[in-house]
């Protein structure tokens, strides 16, 4: 039925195909027809894409205005990347925030979690953040997890509207199927009281380096979001190593937001953030040249555990077709390691290499 | 005879037309015909624009590479406005470095250096920086002035042509005419010994605040500049206080250029630049945003004195045709004291100002 769709959405270059082992699917880079960018269309199965959440960057002033009347969830925000898992044709596939269908997610979903709630609701999507150390997309720490990956649902939503199920009736399902979830901080009221609380765990959860929250509201539907300045800092660091393969706007936006939450919580005049920032882009920049000069690149290692060999190879074709991921992926080794395959590859981030190494080398440049 | 030129250049969106007095001349946007951005066309003269000079964001490679053969000198580069002053119709003018007839230098001029070498020599141009903290386009301290302003020449250039003249020649003709100029550290040569004098010197400016150095070599004509780690900081913590109005590559590079001095220099691991560094960002970003909380914006005060009150309303015109200065400038204050007319404007920052008090205001903010 969604079949019907692909030529015209092909043709308006909204969207882009894609295939996952037997399947073709429809991507959508552009919002289409009332469909939001990220939208997965398989045959006869559309998966909406994910709503963005926006985000407030002054919490107490950020809270009243946004959920001025009634009162609000609290969910822990998890630094990892955004996969919408659902059952199709007897089997569970994960669509990651750009409407792939993600070979590695969907390779080792059944070691993250039990499928037992599709047997009973097939029609539902859970949607969650993968993280950890061994995940093929996010650089940097993950404080949740020490090894592998690990999945955290934080929505579950109900084909074919996409509309998201209530915070009560969303635990009770986790509960009953034993799903792994975010941390779900409690029900909270616009009042000073409440907004004290809320401070000490965000500020226990910048401690820990952890990204920050998602207040949600209900029946209202309206959400916002919340980070901590250490996970700033952390994003800071981490993408300092291919500082000129971003837009540079993610430095300045994160430095804005680093003060702000610390401001925020009331610590701006305790000691050491400013080192603490400094030092974020200076160990970072220091290690990108170290880096350079010993390997002649700016580059970065991934390891990742995959259960069906064929899955690592759908991957890696995958990785190249992700927008200025393409011919900067080199596979470094492959090989069995017990129960699973070890795909181990490179990341080159061209721009902050050669950008460097042409510095370096004593060149005039214009600015 | 230049005038001939104007409508062929206006039709072709290279170039605008400026009004300074009875002078109507055209400024050249983009390089036309061989003339480059800059420069300025009067009714029969046409004074090319300066031009850009390459930088080095290494020391020893870079010079290394750049002045392979020949002995260079090297001079100190003012942080400032670049000026072109010449002679026309029996005045001097002078134009910035984007081809305006600038009211506020012209008007200045003859307090700044005496006019008696166009007597002689009518042709040539005097290249210079302007500094001092009562300038009106520069922000931040300047290290080699404490009142006022201050001219600095480091070029002399010969009309028609806008050739150089050779730097013995320029240095004969500063010391007759008693002209101010900027300091020359002296003539090099491409070996270690001279580079390690080049580095002291350069150590010696950064500790200074100063901006840094200029290499030429004669004959050929080859420039480059290299900037000092403080000069780059103090950048970093005058630009900050209008953080979303500048392009946020200005930071980044900026901080790349810190590093790589700080390394250039062998100074890395002393202790306190990563402190510097988040320091520049994070006093100034809680700076705007407490004069954001008292001020209802972001802006700046200028302040700057004028012999002739005339100037002065020629000088806010000027700044009003400014790219990206248009409506952002109020003037605040206008009065005599002593000899002085003096002028004390704002410029308003509406990026920064506008951006932030939306954030605080607790907006929802979709990145």
């Amino acid at each position: 039925m969604y079949e019907e769709l692909f030529e015209e959405i092909l043709r308006s270059k909204k969207g882009v195909l894609g295939k996952f082992w037997e399947h073709t699917y429809l991507r959508l880079t552009h919002a289409y027809g009332g469909w939001p960018e990220g939208t997965v269309f398989l045959k006869d199965l559309a998966v909406s894409g994910f709503p963005k959440i926006g985000r407030i960057n002054a919490l107490v002033p950020g809270l009243k205005k946004q959920f001025a009347s009634c009162s609000f969830w609290m969910e822990e925000k998890v630094d990892g990347y955004n996969v919408r898992i659902f059952h199709y044709q007897g089997k569970i596939l994960c669509a990651t925030r750009g409407g792939f269908i993600c070979p590695f997610s969907t390779d080792r979903i059944m070691d993250l979690m039990s499928a037992d709630i599709f047997n009973d609701y097939p029609t539902l999507v859970l949607c969650g953040e993968i993280t950890g150390p061994e995940n093929p997309y996010i650089e940097g720490p993950s404080p949740l997890v020490d090894e592998d990956i690990k999945l955290f649902i934080f929505d579950i939503a109900k084909l074919p509207t996409f509309e998201f199920l209530p915070q009560q009736q969303k635990q009770e399902l986790l509960y009953r199927y034993g799903l792994p979830s975010v941390k779900n901080f409690g029900l909270f009221e616009n009042r000073q009281e409440d907004f004290e609380k809320i401070k000490k765990i965000l500020l226990n959860l910048h401690y820990e380096y952890r990204e920050g929250v998602v207040f949600k509201e209900e029946p209202s539907g309206r959400r916002a979001k919340y980070v901590t300045a250490n996970s700033d800092l952390n994003d800071i660091a981490v993408f300092s190593r291919k500082i000129m393969d971003i837009s540079p706007n993610y430095f300045i936006d994160r430095m804005l937001r680093y003060v702000l939450f610390l401001i925020d919580m009331g610590i701006i005049e305790e000691n050491g953030w400013e080192e603490k920032l400094g030092k974020a882009f200076v160990s970072s920049i220091k290690e990108v040249l170290n880096y350079l000069k010993e390997n002649g690149k700016s580059s970065r290692l991934f390891r990742c555990r995959f259960r069906n060999p064929q899955n690592a190879q759908h991957f890696i074709d995958h990785l190249k077709h992700i927008p200025r991921h393409e011919e900067h992926i080199v596979v470094k080794g492959f090989f069995k390691d017990k129960e699973y395959w070890i795909l181990e590859f490179e990341k080159i981030y061209p721009s902050t290499g050669d950008s460097l190494r042409n510095w370096l080398s004593g060149a005039l440049r214009f600015d």
